[in-house]
């Protein structure tokens, strides 16, 4: 890993408050080591300036990777393999601002961020839970890990910490994404289940170490939480509840959005209820979460990709535009595949890297063309 | 009324089973007096005498009528303007086998058939309800008979008794469909109920008085809940019950589905969850059912009549084909109708009487024509 790409992010992570869609297109359009230095100097357009202006005098990259280290955690970006590339991809592809992508995400735990996200489904849901809601979630986080399937969550109290629970009970894999630094313990109750997950699964977050949770960092985190998973299941919410904004989020980024039903007489499953009036999908057990983010058969089989029979099915959209562009046998430059494709060419990069790691293409002398399979055929 | 066609159809509700659909198909082309005078000869066609072989020599028609009129009951059939003839046409319409129409139905009560089916919801459910299950539906029943929508059940212990028991608080209007003659109290336990619903609503059955309960009569009954009301709403409901089969009957009828969802916890709400997963509207509360069978604003407004602007609006499709068929200014006979519309002459007429009934037609002279608006224009 490129030290520099590291420090240039490690700022950038601290510069401007998420979501950041300026920073994040001139990032992606500049590569982070020089929009890292033109923020630091004032160098930039006006809408990345509004963003960063305020604290882009604050320079502690270091400063910041040595506390993570520290409380055992790391810095991914875009550009480390453990990137989850394929779920990211979704916020470039939506190109809304209020889901611009991460920067750069601190993690802490043992497992592979990209890994867990294979296969992965958000359980979210109210805080004030009823002593059903949380029954549920615990049995969902359950079911789900117990098939293979990352359980995502928040780490609030109520329906995340049952769904993380449940998952931890069966020793299943569990992401918990935070409102601040991986370093912090919140809700303070959960400092304890917050060390089980970073045990075995991971704490993430998009917040430098040593950020604090605010009621606007909530909203704005529950966009990571939709966009790592491949579906989101609310189990209990009002009608208006952050589960709802979750819910939201994950429709806009294309994922599947499951709602649990519950009594009508209660307020807590008032919001589930609305949801699945207003389209997402009713359901009662994990057997049908994994019906519904998996294809047919591939929960079954235990595999852990949600993947069709073609090495190119589940390809975003612009990765799927990039591969398209690649002539059978030819080798083409990253310009050249921006121009056939029409997908800018920060983009073309990070497509190029989820299909490499897909081993649909190869770099190969500057150039990249697609791997050929070993009857001399190539992939398709 | 014509007393020999009232005689006609007292026979043919005692001669076969429902359902019966060969018969029906017989009596709407033959005409109920001879085809009664034909059944009772056994000069019929195979499939009417095997519907028929077995009762037809069963002759007791001003029995049953004396035995109805004696417990406050009456029989009104198809020629009766009471006749909810545009409820019954989805039956003919749909032409399955296990929805054939009735014959004639027997009801007991003091209201009109055809008025009570103009704006009406079925709810029904499970037996074995949970107290949260009756609760609902009594507070359905109650939400939708205040806001003048009658409520279509079966009577039974559980969400039935409780959906006519919250119609009655209300003093609003109720219809209970019975399994069995409607001088019989069954369940036994629900004879107090059945008066109540008999002294402001009605109580209807196809079978004539003294009919006993079967297990099949249940299942055949429900299709005529479903076929009466515009929707059909389920409370709770098994995985296996005869509520989901109201539910499918009253799909196939073209009625709108909706299920009240209930804790995944409960078996009782299975079968609801089930139905919503399958594609049922999930429902809450009697506002969203209400909005679900009336076209929007319609419920507000207080108007029984869930019908658009267009006289001919709401219209079933034979009523509406033989609407069309009509020219703007001359008259057409019967026979000339069924050519130019493809609708079978039994149920052209059957039409004739639904659009003389919505002030569309008006006989004259042996044809039919167009009746016109004040200003001479037809209405259309």
């Amino acid at each position: 890993m490129n030290e520099q790409i590291l420090l240039a992010r490690a700022y950038l992570s601290r510069v401007a408050e998420p979501p950041a869609p300026a920073l994040a297109a001139f990032v992606a359009q500049a590569g982070p080591v020089e929009a890292a230095a033109r923020v630091f100097d004032g160098r930039v357009e006006e809408a990345v300036a509004a963003e960063t202006g305020v604290r882009r005098s604050v320079h502690r990259p270091q400063a910041d990777l040595d506390a993570a280290a520290a409380a055992g955690a790391r810095l991914i970006t875009p550009e480390h393999p453990e990137w989850p590339a394929e779920a990211i991809e979704a916020f470039e592809v939506v190109g809304s601002a209020q889901l611009a992508p991460p920067l750069a995400l601190w993690v802490r735990g043992p497992a592979r961020l990209d890994e867990l996200c294979g296969h992965a489904v958000a359980v979210v849901g109210a805080r004030a839970a009823t002593s059903y809601g949380a029954h549920v979630a615990g049995e969902l986080g359950s079911g789900l890990a117990d098939r293979g399937c990352t359980v995502v969550s928040g780490a609030a109290i109520g329906i995340d910490g049952a769904a993380h629970r449940g998952a931890l009970a069966v020793e299943g894999a569990t992401v918990a994404v935070l409102a601040c630094g991986v370093d912090r313990a919140y809700p303070a109750s959960h400092e304890l289940l917050l060390e089980r997950i970073a045990a075995s699964g991971l704490v993430v977050s998009e917040y430098p170490p040593g950020g604090v949770p605010g009621r606007h960092r909530f909203l704005v985190r529950n966009r990571l939480i939709a966009g790592l998973a491949t579906g989101t299941v609310v189990v209990e919410a009002g009608l208006r509840s952050g589960a709802q904004r979750t819910a939201s989020d994950a429709l806009a980024l294309g994922r599947t959005v499951m709602a649990v039903p519950g009594p009508v007489t209660s307020a807590m499953s008032a919001g589930c209820h609305r949801l699945v009036r207003d389209g997402a999908l009713l359901v009662t057990r994990s057997d049908e979460v994994l019906e519904a983010v998996a294809p047919i058969g591939a929960h079954l089989a235990g595999g852990p990709e949600p993947q069709g029979d073609r090495p190119t099915d589940g390809l975003g959209p612009r990765a799927a535009l990039v591969h398209d562009a690649l002539p059978a046998r030819a080798a083409r430059d990253t310009r050249w595949l921006a121009l056939e494709s029409g997908v800018p060419i920060g983009d073309v990069r990070s497509a190029l890297i989820t299909l490499e790691r897909r081993g649909l293409v190869e770099h190969c002398a500057g150039r990249w063309r697609r791997r050929q399979a070993e009857g001399g055929e190539a992939v398709v």
